[in-house]
């Protein structure tokens, strides 16, 4: 097999499990102490799902992570948690509150689904929230203690936007799909660009559904993008749409390194479906919603934290090498 | 009545007819040779209407326009117009031929719905196309010769975007009206700043549905806005949705004219609904959508350019005082 690099950060410690020898033909296995996070696990809020974390190594906080956690009114909102393993978190009783340029309150309303990834030194939290319309907030912080909002990238309607961890030709770039006001019933996603995370432009299409069932209805983008020797790895979900409701698949691709509006390659089939009781059963049933990865270069091993049934969290595990391979061969 | 001042380009001449006496409770009045362009106006064209005209003022031709023509093959596309008069126009056969920045052929697909203006020394048409959704496109010309395409300034899906014919604080200012993939049932007007025309941000929300019947359904820009000493003259239209489909009326605001996202007045009535055979008559029935305002500063006089039921283009007359005074009265 061809030996693939991860050509990201270094990290001090990696969630792990070896594959079980009962999982022979997906490229992906879940861990064996799934979910991670179950319910009512923070005082007021009932649920967390949807949720991102990163190595963080500084602070004694190994690492990291902005979660969606659902009030017991309803509501959603983004809190602060830190773990010493990756695997079992400790958060935050407030969620996180954010400040204007002037350090002057700002919290978002509604704020979901948050993704986070540092470019160069700076940290960036990235979610959707209500402002006339679903629309994409961001915020950035240096130590997780002062969260500075910037302007919303996007014109409303715009859903599952996730800013790539580095600069392309001296651009930020972000991914992100347009939607409409409800539980919308189409997306592709597109890529733009940015030379101050200011103004954006440049806007170009990188991918759509497909014929595939499990990706028809609507694609939309989830962990920052992997850097890889062979591309930009991206880590998407897909939904079909049944008689019962939406259900949330996870695929994947590779983007050309250069130029991440490329596709290289595809897979057709489907990395992973929900099919454990996590996934099948919950406010939402039938959702994997990957939000974020955990790299480690050295070894190539993977982490996928993504949310489940609109309920839980949980991690997958796979090798680089081996999704990178199976992408290519489904593609 | 307190004197508004229009602060729009000196015109050699105006389109104009007198309000009639038999208009006492409304403060716009139509052409009475309405509709000014009829069915089949351009060979190979069934229809033209949404379309955008200004006064010119060179290579003999005051008035010069682009066009929304339906193709007899249903597909539309955008013409360019000519008129000694603003009222009686001749048409180019063939649409008008976009090129990149590089000067190869670089032609929309299914523009639609043109506006048309001037900032500094650039005349502008920015239309809607079909980009992998409803997306805005943007051209820039010099001489009505060369037609040369700009990066569309949003993601899709968005529809009725129009410059402001000036830089406010130094930076572009586009409104546009977020939508989706079909006939759209929700919409609400915004902002966006722009220091380049490459790179758009600072979005901000305008205005949007109300619930007045006549605007309850959705609502989207119409000609360029017009500077006046009041603030910004905007002529939009908003949509109400019957049991036998939408119908298009036209209202007005007045936005500050430092800060054109704080709406200063908004008239709570509509200036004016669909009535007249060619309104209420045609492919689309009852709809008044306007595109365009010929300003006359010396005068004070406004000629609206309307779309008439998805088949024609009508004009309608107003003074500024008047329509000024309307809007607040209104509001």
């Amino acid at each position: 097999m061809e030996k693939i690099k991860l050509i990201t950060p270094r990290i001090g410690q990696m969630p792990w499990e070896e594959k079980p020898d009962n999982i022979v033909n997906a490229p992906i296995w879940r861990y064996s102490q799934n979910p991670i996070i179950k319910r009512n696990p923070i005082r007021n809020v009932a649920r967390v799902f949807n949720s991102a974390v990163m190595y963080y190594g500084k602070d004694n906080t190994p690492f990291i992570g902005v979660f969606r956690g659902e009030g017991v009114n309803g509501w959603p909102y983004i809190y602060l948690g830190r773990s010493n393993d990756g695997l079992n978190w400790e958060f935050d009783e407030k969620g996180i509150q954010f400040v204007n340029k002037k350090g002057e309150p700002d919290n978002p309303h509604c704020p979901f689904d948050p993704r986070l990834l540092k470019i160069e030194d700076t940290y960036y939290i990235i979610w959707c929230h209500i402002n006339h319309g679903s629309s994409v907030g961001m915020a950035s912080t240096k130590d997780f203690k002062t969260f500075t909002r910037l302007d919303d990238p996007f014109l409303p309607h715009n859903r599952n936007a996730v800013l790539f961890p580095r600069k392309i030709n001296g651009r930020y770039i972000m991914m992100s799909r347009p939607s409409d006001t409800t539980h919308t019933r189409f997306g592709d996603m597109f890529i733009s660009e940015s030379p101050d995370l200011e103004f954006w432009g440049k806007h170009r299409f990188m991918m759509g559904t497909t014929d595939q069932w499990w990706e028809d209805l609507k694609i939309g983008g989830g962990p920052a993008p992997i850097e890889t020797s062979e591309g930009w790895l991206v880590f998407y979900h897909g939904v079909q749409h049944t008689c019962s409701g939406f259900v949330y698949n996870v695929g994947g691709v590779i983007l050309d390194i250069d130029d991440p509006s490329i596709v290289k390659y595809r897979s057709k089939s489907f990395l992973f479906p929900p099919e454990e009781w996590y996934e099948t059963t919950g406010i939402v049933p039938n959702v994997c919603f990957p939000c974020a990865a955990v790299c480690d270069p050295e070894t190539g091993r993977i982490a996928i934290y993504y949310g489940a049934a609109d309920t839980f969290v949980a991690v997958a595990f796979t090798q680089v090498d081996e999704i990178v391979a199976y992408i290519k061969e489904q593609s």
